[in-house]
């Protein structure tokens, strides 16, 4: 009878990503209590991807005995420009989405309240949240993977902005005359330092007859770009050369980007999250560190934490969940 | 007798530069009545500069016939990292200051309440309040000097971050593979488009035997680097090619570093200030903004304003008499 009681409040997280859904439950106090996950198939169209979503939030549901009537709200981080007020995803390339209805079409699907934000203020909140116990008050995070993204804390509330596009740090130029970005642009950081940067340049060696271990790793017909971040680490730790100096490149550039943001922002933690960073978390963050001192600005980094973030591919469905409980006191005190 | 009871009242400003001091004379609602200027001197010690801001103050006041006792607050700017709080200056290159107690001595030798803080934090402040009325809460300031600086308001107040170092935007890497910086890393905004940016390059090629009307301007024994920005407006109005070239060049760069800080911090206005832009607007203004926008994502430039300080050399003492008049209000609050 309690646990019933109890469970009429739970708060749903989904981490919407171009290749992969991740629906958690969790209580309001964020105790997590069961996730789901399903391939996105964004080809498929924005319909068959909301229900998708839904379908994911429903199995995660199921694992945890529970029905949509027992969930209170809803958070969701979409990849890309998203307008929290109007719950629509205004831009992400990775799902070749364009002003999508996310809020609207989820909430018909499942009668629930639901909140849209960006997914990497999301992971943020996640991490400022529940990794670092609201302890400090200015966060700015990192996430490094297919692409790269921030999430920027001030004053212990999500900065997003006029145009609440805030934290586009992915596209901040570091190399002017570096190499092309997909955007279109050159020389920036996601240019420099994405998974997609590491094996384009990789695969730019080996086309050039470097060799590397990496090409061992391949199945037949496979090319070095298929490859994972878990088997840069594998290389690494057979003493791969080619691979080594490919990544402390990487690192290097995020140790630059990261004096960039602190010059400019003066954060009391910078967190790194993403894919990279969790398969590569030993070989990178001495680098990074090493790299962010020498290029920040006397002061700035003083008492100030440079840090992995232990909550990995977590940080988003606990970011979402703690969106969907901040907007729903919000909506309770401004109704 | 009107006059007098209203004179009680008035604010002093301050801009404290490496190479002149400017002090000015405001009414509480900041009208501005006289003001003063003498040269720094700083080789001269930190002692003497202190007296010569005392001096430039009383000059001032005496010019509106006024003595320090009718003064209510008086505001300064300071070239380097600032603790407020302290009213300490951390560390100023230009000054060749360290942990030198500015407040303290110029309450000493004036007798009248001081409130120091970074010149860029203060010219924006000014360029908020004083030239945008307050009608817009969140504003980037991007002075191009000797050096550049900028200084950042978020809802209507100053921000500086957990070390009070945020804005310190001059040593944004734009170009790693770029000149050397005077801070001793490369391809910094501040190594690409200062004003020593600018006549360096100029030198350079100069030296390699490039041609330029510029050295038409030159006394005996005089070097390209002894130039003003104003002698590059006229070289450029006489149609120079090379001062061209690198006047283009260096606005192509402010604007990546435009495109960069709005990316990341998402202003609704963009103010441009300082030497160089006072006396280069017309030439780099269009080409900033282009650049900007090619270089900003998809969104974040929609509805922001990207545009030159009216305020020319007056941003400096109009915001420190708006810091004066704030932080005195802020001490009647909380004292």
């Amino acid at each position: 009878m309690k646990a019933e009681t109890f469970n009429r409040e739970v708060i749903v997280g989904v981490d919407l990503g171009g290749t992969k859904i991740l629906a958690g439950i969790f209580t309001p106090q964020l105790r997590f209590l069961q996730s789901s996950k399903l391939n996105t198939k964004s080809e498929r169209g924005f319909d068959a991807v909301v229900q998708r979503i839904a379908r994911c939030v429903l199995d995660a549901l199921d694992a945890a005995d529970l029905t949509p009537n027992q969930v209170c709200a809803l958070g969701i981080g979409a990849p890309g420009a998203v307008n929290p007020r109007k719950g629509e995803v205004i831009f992400a390339p990775n799902l070749a989405w364009e002003n999508a209805p996310l809020q609207k079409e989820l909430e018909r699907l499942l009668g629930i309240p639901v909140f849209v934000e960006n997914d990497c203020n999301v992971s943020a909140l996640g991490i400022y949240e529940v990794e670092l116990q609201r302890k400090h008050q200015n966060i700015l995070g990192i996430f490094i993977g297919t692409g790269i993204g921030g999430g920027i804390i001030l004053d212990g509330k999500l900065f997003s902005g006029f145009n609440r596009t805030a934290g586009e740090i992915g596209h901040m130029v570091i190399d002017a005359t570096g190499p092309k970005c997909r955007c279109g642009r050159s020389g920036c950081f996601e240019a420099l330092a994405s998974r997609t940067a590491i094996f384009r340049e990789l695969a730019l060696r080996v086309a050039e007859g470097e060799k590397t271990l990496l090409t061992e790793l391949l199945q037949p017909g496979e090319l070095i770009t298929h490859l994972k971040s878990g088997d840069l680490r594998k290389a690494l730790r057979l003493g791969d050369k080619l691979t080594e100096r490919v990544i402390k490149k990487s690192a290097e550039y995020t140790g630059i980007a990261v004096a960039n943001l602190a010059n400019i922002l003066g954060p009391e933690v910078v967190v790194l999250g993403g894919g990279v960073m969790d398969a590569l978390e030993n070989e990178m963050m001495p680098i990074i560190v090493e790299i962010a001192q020498k290029y920040a600005m006397p002061g700035v980094l003083k008492g100030v934490q440079i840090i992995a973030s232990s909550l990995g591919d977590q940080a988003g469905i606990n970011g979402a969940a703690v969106l969907g409980r901040q907007r729903t006191k919000e909506k309770l005190m401004n109704p």
